[in-house]
């Protein structure tokens, strides 16, 4: 028999079973046993889901922030079992282990042409937007969405590249100066990851925590933190709003100099009341800020220079994913992570 | 008698009589004839107002957009007729036509050392903040607030610096290259200046109107314009927000494409809903806009670059004021003059 031969073999065997997977159907979360494993399109990669995180979006897509059916989860380690090309060096993935970008764009609309591919007009999102996402036994991914983890980098670390990820979008974004004073509110995974990542800058650099947990964590990297009645008053050169919450905003604007510039990087379901005015009398500058870079993700994984391990807070089995978000949605709770394996 | 002492009987003659002005108390306007000549302070200047412009955020004052009592109005132009400095060259500005900037600042606060002096902590606002302003025979500014008008330049076009030098901020602030779409939604007076202005940039520029009139001015400077219902969605990298109401910012952020920028322009009284999340998914940046430079402003007069007559709409005497107010309350009208003479 013929190597092809006997992949389509394999594959037959394989896919001939079903999966484990939470299901997100009408804001209700199921774990289902019969899901079917997916197959690899052109191009694609089907990857073997080594653990995933949950984040503060998947439990905002479970109060209806956007309709959403299907498999929940895009933060994930895993390694690629199987892929379709045309391409035979792409076979060398096969094995590796991974991450992977979470929007899996066109390549081809105007945007996408402008360099502004997270943007893309034509994209699906993992677990966000009609493309099912890593709370499973497999996922299946572009193979232009994969990034190899390096070996020194741990599945508990490597499962944190996508909010790490998106915490260097910032600096993507602008130019943080050592001489900038530089606020963070909220000190939940994400603003965690901020704060390790702002640390780097050497900014004069302060976060706003609500739980002694999380002021713990900083000061274990001697990142000054304050409670929210010690904000600042019009101070701040830049405020990073990231607590998930409308009241974040206020607490952001109320903080930030004449001049200066908040960072939003909460979303959440719901609209916030806002006097746009007072945006205009101080000349503040406000910038959303969503998915970011990967590589040098991995890279701050790879040197250390960031370390997320101690925000896991708890693991749990896929099959115990309701206790899982029962746990997550508690408030002050910073990583779950799921074990499909 | 030595020329000091002339001086002083000047003065003494001229502070006792009082001068007319409009004044603005609990959101009531109304034309007095029994406010005293104010007496300049020292490095002020006394200076005879020749005519004065109506801005929507005086009409926005009227609206209890800020609480503020004293005489209205921060658009004008003038003649020095009196100071007092311990500077002996100061006195060269007396009998100087002069237009003034709005913020009076202390020069000593943080936000002036660090150069952003029109956002001084201590500040006051001609016509708006704890400062008597131009709707009245005579105003009182620092000498350092003061600009001499080209003798090129007409009171007539004169009076626009201070709009057009709010308009000329936005060039300040971001970086608007020929290859930018730029959107400015809005046709009113201040619209239409930022439209001049935003012209010579040689980007690709689009004014949304509401009436005929507004459409007739942007067409004989070659300025395209469209309809509200005619609005481009997601596609315009730029747009400008000069409104004057809560319902432009939904426009503006329907018209912007994903990482594109909304500039705010317009002040007024009340909140906004707003979906911050949209903000942070499409990573758009909001930036508050207001006071500008006024040197450029007067250069751009000069060169008539900029040419502002086809904006007055109206001219009143000063006793008309409440006339002149009724007509500039009057949605679409664009700039409406006083004369105190």
């Amino acid at each position: 028999m013929s190597i092809i031969g006997a992949l389509n073999l394999i594959n037959e065997f394989l896919f001939s079973f079903p999966m484990n997977a939470v299901w997100l159907k009408n804001l209700d979360l199921s774990y289902r046993e019969d899901v079917p494993i997916p197959i690899p399109g052109i191009d694609e990669a089907l990857i073997k889901v080594h653990l995933a995180g949950i984040c503060s979006t998947d439990l905002e897509l479970l109060r209806g922030y956007y309709p959403y059916e299907g498999i929940l989860g895009h933060e994930f380690v895993g390694e690629v079992i199987d892929l379709q090309s045309d391409d035979p060096t792409s076979r060398s993935w096969i094995g590796k282990r991974v991450v992977g970008e979470i929007n899996i764009t066109c390549g081809k609309c105007k945007t996408c042409l402008r360099g502004n591919s997270t943007h893309c007009e034509n994209r699906s999102v993992l677990g966000i937007i009609n493309h099912d996402g890593v709370f499973a036994e497999y996922v299946i991914l572009p193979l232009r969405n994969l990034h190899e983890v390096p070996a020194s980098v741990k599945d508990e670390a490597a499962v944190f590249t996508e909010p790490l990820a998106a915490a260097l979008e910032i600096q993507d974004q602008i130019h943080i100066q050592p001489t900038d004073f530089v606020l963070i509110v909220g000190a939940g995974q994400l603003g965690q990851l901020i704060a390790q990542t702002l640390a780097l800058t050497g900014c004069e650099l302060q976060v706003v925590t609500r739980y002694p947990h999380q002021g713990k964590i900083l000061t274990d990297r001697a990142i000054p933190f304050i409670k929210e009645n010690e904000i600042p008053q019009n101070k701040v050169d830049i405020v990073v709003e990231a607590t998930g919450s409308p009241e974040g905003f206020t607490l952001a604007l109320q903080a930030v100099r004449p001049r200066g510039t908040i960072v939003l990087k909460s979303t959440y379901k719901g609209d916030v009341q806002l006097n746009l005015s007072s945006i205009v009398v101080n000349e503040i500058t406000i910038i959303g800020s969503r998915c970011g870079p990967f590589f040098p993700a991995l890279n701050l994984l790879d040197t250390h220079k960031v370390d997320p391990i101690a925000l896991i807070q708890a693991r749990y089995p896929l099959k115990e994913c309701l206790k899982a978000f029962e746990q997550a949605v508690t408030p002050g709770t910073l990583k779950v992570l799921l074990y499909p394996g």
